[in-house]
């Protein structure tokens, strides 16, 4: 029985796990989710078109451009944070697997919305039906972090040593601030498209920071 | 020779490899088809459409927002199943890969019977048709999950030492009453296809909780 | 410095490197290639046909499943030979990962003559078409796993040491009658395309035997 | 405490991490960009067209048929040259996750301008227009890999300790050549499409050969 050592680690009794397939499995729809926002890229039909007017169909279809690059922004960055969060984790649980799942329903259904608001921007009325549900997605995609976040901070067994609980809390007052942000794209929505857009534009940016420094103590170590 | 410690491990003499490849295969298998179902929800047709109508047109596609809640929660579940069975299995031998290659086949047409579910979920008796294709698949998952299983018990070098083979015996009878509970949503299409889709819903929840508790004795390892 | 070990391990010098990424790109592309597939079972349109035909108009596209059947066969085999071949392989040089480019290339492509076959297998003349475009994928595909074999086998420092390179050019020898059964399909594709679909499902069951058993004498080894 | 020994590293405390889980999404975006080519490929519509024109229609796409292999071997030697950089690389921070997701953003995008340039490179006018775009998406993705490695050799600590700094500025001067070269290509794309095509195929075949042999002194080590 010694060639055990190299394969995958047994597991824990209780069903609890390392993250190395839920890291994998979450890679995977991230990328893919990631990728398929390209094909809301429509090449302008060849046929019934005059020719000659392929830079002017291009330019008029700037809402796909700046849609797909606020979403691509969105999805990367959420993957980032995503791997922020998970490189302060140990070993995963049942609930952590289906709270990332949670996470992931959102992730993948970006694309839709995307593809909604690229088509309304510039719909006059239905633009705002377009901009609301794309700030609701983000909503929701805020309070699936927060939720996967407290699940997984809830016990203290499942984060590296160094990690301290107490400051990741506070972390999660910041992700609670950001919802508050997306709630109010929502009514932005009904406002303005294109200022929504550009809320989300931002609100990317502002999460390129990490919301994670937790105030490590053992900063020591390795 | 010795720069060979770190790469990967080399064969063992019979074919039997360790499961990381056929874990990062599935995972991505299982990540694309979840990723697929959001193709399913379709922008409506900006020309063509009275304006104004945009949050009327989306409301009208709840049948495409239920069949992809419930196909990403089956094949969501499948996965971290699958999850929980790999990590019981040490080592895979080629009838596993296969064994598992079945399984993918089904989850990978899963967005199939799903778009066609939501396409004819309200079209009368079609609807029948479109909840039997559903079921059906369904119960083509839930055999070549109990497949899987049996043919990763079969031989118990391939299970990590701590895995009773006994007790996963009975896991695997509790599978076979979920696929009778999946054989009867066929008949339950042909009287109610919105039901039948309730049903998948509902086991699906079932599922959510392990299956896989073996009763492991040794609880004091790693 | 002592926090290099655990973090991916240094290059070598001539560019030689593990076989990592190479399994989790190819891994990827053939994992999307099989699940992509899944796009070619079309749901038949509701619109524009008559009510209550849902289970003809779905019979009628028995091509569909039958192509969508064989290739994913013949994906998932290539998957598994892929991984037979390198179990075998203890590091990767360029032309290593050139060739296993090439054969990724016919894996991507894989789903367009699956589709056109689909498309075409009941029509008359253009069913040879797309039957002899089918077959000429398969050969491509066979041509470049026999150059990967090649190229992999070339330089024995590539390979665990327990691999004999002279079983291994054995074993070259039975891909080569392979390739000429594929080439033969292209030629039957011209009498019956019903009949190639056959014989590729036939030639996907025969490679599903372990064509790589090299003969390894290091039995005893771990 | 004990079992912490095989699952994930713990984070450093300055946010800095193991290359491990940016690899795994890149590559998944590779693979999914390299896949998703092959949505490009239209097969013929059987309806409405007459018998026995398969062979011809398929023959007329071409276009289709040069932009598909000219971007699988891009995004293929992007993936190739991604690899080699990381190869070199021993930890990242997050201006490089940032960095690298700049180029995922551009490989992701591929295949809208390789769809683009399939359908007009016969368009007459039209054509320069999508020749220039595709030429475009291909300096973004030169100068988006430059930055890369940019913001990969800014800080020694992140390479392996044999990777020479010095050096590897040298590799990035002949990167600057070939972002000259893709700027020179807009311009070509005024003059003929068809040359513009080729000449990115010429591009592609010149960085097949390592651009990063970065005169390693450490040639000993392992």
């Amino acid at each position: 029985m010694d060639d055990q050592q190299r394969p995958t680690e047994p597991p824990r009794a209780d069903g609890v796990t390392s993250t190395r397939r839920l890291e994998a499995f979450s890679d995977g729809v991230f990328a893919i989710a990631i990728t398929l926002l390209v094909l809301d890229l429509v090449v302008p039909p060849r046929e019934g078109s005059p020719p000659g007017r392929l830079a002017a169909a291009l330019a008029g279809q700037w809402p796909s451009y700046v849609a797909y690059l606020v979403s691509f922004l969105v999805i990367g960055i959420i993957w980032v944070n995503h791997h922020t969060v998970f490189d302060k984790v140990r070993l995963v649980d049942r609930p952590v697997l289906f709270a990332n799942l949670a996470l992931l329903l959102v992730v993948s259904a970006i694309p839709f919305p995307t593809h909604l608001l690229a088509e309304y921007l510039t719909a006059g009325a239905d633009a705002h039906v377009a901009a609301a549900v794309y700030s609701a997605t983000m909503l929701a995609m805020g309070l699936a972090y927060s939720a996967l976040w407290l699940t997984v901070t809830r016990d203290a067994r499942l984060l590296h040593e160094d990690v301290d609980p107490a400051t990741s809390r506070a972390a999660l007052r910041r992700f609670g601030l950001g919802n508050l942000f997306y709630l109010a794209t929502i009514g932005l929505a009904f406002v303005s498209a294109v200022a929504t857009l550009a809320v989300h534009a931002a609100l990317a940016v502002y999460y390129c920071f990490d919301q994670l420094r937790t105030g490590r103590a053992g900063r020591g170590r390795d």
